[in-house]
């Protein structure tokens, strides 16, 4: 028996939430869940499919990538998570997925216009869309390096991970985060619908305007502020 | 044993539709269900899942906002409802949601024109949209002025609320209401609708004709007019 | 028990079909089936949604548009089902939806053009797009002139109803018929996936070129044509 | 009890998924299996809905486009299947759909490009389309020489369907195809989603750049490459 079986649990059944809010086609996603006492995460085994997925074949990786537990692959995209969970310690879930919309605008090289409520009932910024790798990065450590290129889009716009949990990598799809898997993968289906109500609205209106600073400022305040009023904490 | 559980029933049933007709994310959107004898209503708690709502959950508000009873916090949209149930003395059912077409237009601040007689069923004008509120009303009680701002643009346009039963708000998203919850949820999911065929209207034809003024004409009194022949009453 | 349970049981299966097929939006919609040999037609009940159909409230209906049996009133558009199937005595079915593709292009006042050979399976020319119809029609008997704004444009344009099963009306919706109502609904499910992929083509090329004249030909003969090779007849 | 019996269950499987993804309506396409030690494949009937198939109805054909062992007539489209088959001799399944992204791309007769790494995970060049046939194939035997049409483009762009294993033919629809059956579906299902991501990426952002070179080279091989980490062969 695992000494890793709540982690694993975490992280199975946040994967099997993807397929069933829509955001990934057969294997085309992610999940990982860390527990951050024992120093490791568990992740979703590369190329298996969510119907033959169970907690037991989560993998269990540390921090610096190296497999701890299990007899499957770990997902390709092991190191991404691995860089992000080793520098921004108050992270406890990660979730990459190839979402219709949110890859649409990753592939088009544009950060996602703050256009509405909806959009900051979450963050109070356009969610942003790191450059595509320079070639010497995707030559080697492609995967290690795509999370140093997440974070370092972070610091060049002077973004918080603490405040705004998502971004899409150019040309690639977007990555989310949270204190929990469960919220990272709430994240990611936030992101998705964003994504598509910004594309349909400037379809309506080339020229629409962002959404204005007082309202930024309210809506966030609702969900987020000191003085929060949405939800029942 | 609650004395509002009639009304309750009706707002849970209502909020339940939601999921059902697509109209919500999460928990992105709320009814409410008003008792005009006993002067209160019935709204989803705020931030509590579709799947965990219950008749009892529902909790009650007087139509100066007051909570009447129940141990959740209101839905944060509270307020705009009880201010339109305190104006407009004979809607008896409110829906908000952040529904995906509904909303594009609203962040695209414009009307959704009418070009079909599936529009011309329901209404006879483009569905208004509200502009952004001014800082003022913002910094405020925001919620609270959501509910003027929609009663101030049916004002500036001459439009009745009983004849036109949803509205957008600028960067925000749509609002119904009509006689009973279950009839504005109805609306929500026709004013959808009505807002996809409208964008697929405008790109398959640019400079689309509106509705023509006899076709409003009949459309409408077929379903609306004293010879109404639309149904079975 | 009613003389016409055979060809109500037709009408009800029909009917049932369309949300099924996600053709319809609560009662957006209607299926009719003819029993030539009787000289009626059983039609959808008006606004009783899909849930609550059953075969024996289909009710029966002359050529004329006279109510034979039933308790329920009728679909508010039944006169444009009794012209059509009193002037075209080959068909035994007809389908009525608001579509969302199908209605766009209605609403575009567009004629659906032939891009591939998807829609050259069923019909050799774009699906047609009748004007809206003229204001002393639409004043007058509104149901019974649409039945001739139909057959009107069909003879402008020289169509044989028995080749094209299919229309728009302008600013209004589609409008489907063939040898039986299982047919018709059929062809309401086709148009709706012509009329969705035709405005995709024209969003990813503005001058995609009509499908060839001899692709026309040997698609549409491969499933009608004295030589056909499709299917088990 | 047929010979055939492994290779019709294969064929019916891979049949099956085709609705389940979403890739059909109707019995708008067809999935073969072929059997290379006994020369021959196993076809959908034609024109059979996809609720009324079981593996006994499947045709055995073999390579020339000759009926082996059935009592319905074979798809419509059989003689493709045959063509390609014959040819390239290292495939074992082929797929046709007439998918709704994948078909508009074909009606607007352009290549899929290149956007991002979910199409490079899967093929390191546009997604090609074929060009419609000239008259005198289409007036000859059009389903083989829809065969020659679909080889004749790969020879003149270069590819290998080792490779590439899917093509647009121009005016028509998808083609895929795979060692097996059923990873020739999971090939549809991938085209029919790079096709919608690829017209939103467009809608996006009109002059959106290729994938870059560099990151072709890297998703290609993490999948494929002599040093492939991606699944758990």
């Amino acid at each position: 028996m695992s000494n890793y079986m709540d982690i694993k649990e975490q992280a199975y059944a946040a994967n099997m939430q993807l397929p069933k809010l829509g955001l990934v086609l057969f294997t085309f996603g992610n999940v990982s869940a860390a527990d951050r006492n024992k120093g490791i995460f568990a992740i979703k085994p590369s190329g298996v499919p969510y119907e033959d997925l169970t907690a037991e074949k989560m993998v269990i990786v540390d921090f610096d990538g190296n497999t701890v537990e299990g007899n499957l692959r770990p997902s390709s995209d092991t190191k991404t998570h691995a860089v992000l969970y080793k520098h921004w310690e108050d992270i406890g879930g990660i979730v990459h997925t190839h979402s219709t919309y949110g890859t649409a605008w990753a592939q088009a090289q544009r950060a996602i216009p703050i256009f509405g409520t909806t959009h900051g009932d979450h963050l109070t910024v356009d969610i942003p869309c790191a450059p595509p790798m320079d070639d010497e990065m995707i030559k080697g450590n492609y995967e290690y390096e795509t999370g140093f290129q997440i974070m370092n889009h972070f610091k060049s716009l002077g973004l918080s991970h603490k405040e705004v949990e998502m971004i899409l990598v150019g040309n690639h799809a977007p990555f989310t985060w949270a204190k929990t898997a469960e919220k990272a993968v709430y994240n990611s289906a936030v992101l998705e619908a964003i994504a598509q109500m910004a594309i349909l609205t400037e379809q309506i209106n080339a020229n629409a305007p962002r959404l204005k600073d007082s309202l930024i400022k309210k809506h966030y305040e609702r969900k987020h502020g000191a003085d929060a009023y949405y939800g029942q904490e």
